[in-house]
C-alpha cells in the first residue's frame, strides 16, 4: 500500500508528521513525502525542512493521499502542480484525506462538492464557500474522503483511518506504540473551550494575515 | 531564545516535531534542529529525512534543549557527539528536556541522577536503572529538567514548558492555534487502558527488538 503525503512551500509540519507517525506503522504500507520536485520543502518559519523523496510524477497512483495544510495552502488553491497531481491521483485512490486547511485544497479541486467535511476552525467558512457541507467535528468520513480539523487533529484522523484500513487492533496497537494518551495542560484547544480573549485575538491575527496575502 | 532539538540516526519524528510545532510559536524563540553534522537525518523507516540546519559545534549554548527518542536512542547512550554536546550544553541551558526514550540519553549523561523523571512506558525500568526516580506521568518537571512520556507526550510537555517560559496565555494561544483538542478514536494510548493482549504483544516486540540490538 502506497501512502503519499504531498508537501508544498510553507506547509505545517505537524499536519504532515502526525499522520506519518501513525500510518508508517501500518503493516504493508510505505509512506512517502512527495512534492513538485524531489528535495527539501520548508515550513513558514523556515526552520523545518523535510525531504520529499519523490516528485509528483513519480507517484501518480497512490492508494492513500494525505494533504496537509499550513500558511502556504492559499497558494496551492490556484491551478498548479499540486492541484494537477491531486485531481489525477484521486481518480484511483482508495482514500483521499486532508488535515487542517488541506481540506481547502481538496475542496478547490472539486473533490468535496456536496460532501460532509471539516477543517481548521478558522477555515470553515471558506470550506463552505467552496461547496462542502461543513461539520464541526474532529474528523469526518464521507465515502473515501476524510478530512480532519486543525493541525493536531491529523493524529486522531490517522488512527481512525488505520482502523478502517487494517482493523481496530492494529490502530490500537499503533496508538499504544506512540503512547497517545493525551493530557493537555489546558483546555484551550478549541474556540468553544479557549478563553474568549484568546479566540478573538486568533481571529484578528487571521484576518490580518489574510489582508496581507 | 535559542531552542535546539538534537537529531540522530533513527530518531522518532513525532518526538521532535510535536514540541517543534508548539515551541516555534513562542515569541522571540528560534527552534533549530541540530546534529553531529549539518544535513539530513532519517528515522528508522528511512522515509522521513529532516534537515539539521546546524551542527552541534554551531550551537554550544542553547537556552532550551529538547532531546527526542526513537529506535536509534540506544546507540546515543554510548559516548559520542550527542552525549558530549549535551553535557556541555546542559551546563548553561535554562531548560533541558526530553521526549520518550530521549530521557535515557539524559540519564546516561548523568543529568537525571536522583531526579524525578519519566519516559516511554516501556523504558521506565531502564530509566530507573540509570538512576532516576521514575514517575508514571505524562510529563515531569524537576528543576530545569523536564521529561515526557512516549512519542506524542512531547506535545503536552511542550505546552506546559511554553507556559513556564512565556505564561499561560501564550501557551493556550498556541494550543488553540494547533487546535489541540485531542479526541482519539480509542482509549488504547497507555498500558493501563489498552486491551491486555495488545500490551503483551508490545512488550514481546520490545524484548525481541532488544535481543536483536
Amino acid at each position: 500500500m502506497q501512502i503519499i503525503i504531498p508537501l508544498f512551500d510553507r506547509f505545517a509540519p505537524l499536519d504532515a508528521v502526525g499522520p506519518y507517525q501513525v500510518l508508517v506503522h501500518l503493516p504493508g504500507a510505505t509512506v512517502t513525502f512527495a512534492a513538485e520536485h524531489r528535495g527539501g520543502v520548508s515550513d513558514s518559519a523556515g526552520t523545518f525542512t523535510l525531504q520529499a523523496q519523490a516528485s509528483f510524477a513519480d507517484v501518480p497512483h497512490p492508494d492513500v493521499i494525505v494533504v496537509p495544510g499550513g500558511f502556504g495552502e492559499a497558494a496551492q488553491r490556484r491551478p498548479g502542480p499540486l492541484l494537477d497531481w491531486l485531481l489525477e491521483a484521486d481518480k484511483t485512490s482508495t482514500w483521499t484525506t486532508s488535515v487542517c486547511t488541506g481540506a481547502l485544497i481538496l475542496a478547490r479541486a472539486g473533490l468535496l462538492a456536496g460532501r460532509e467535511a471539516t477543517s481548521n476552525w478558522q477555515a470553515l467558512e471558506d470550506l463552505e464557500r467552496l461547496g462542502a457541507k461543513v461539520l464541526r467535528e474532529r474528523y469526518v468520513f464521507d465515502g473515501k474522503y476524510v478530512t480532519a480539523a486543525g493541525v493536531s487533529a491529523g493524529i486522531d484522523m490517522a488512527l481512525a483511518l488505520a482502523a478502517r484500513i487494517a482493523g481496530d487492533d492494529v490502530a490500537m496497537a499503533i496508538q499504544l506504540g506512540i503512547e497517545y494518551d493525551p493530557r493537555p495542560p489546558f483546555t484551550a484547544g478549541s474556540p468553544e473551550t479557549a478563553p474568549a480573549h484568546l479566540v478573538a485575538a486568533a481571529r484578528a491575527a487571521s484576518r490580518f494575515a489574510e489582508a496581507r496575502a
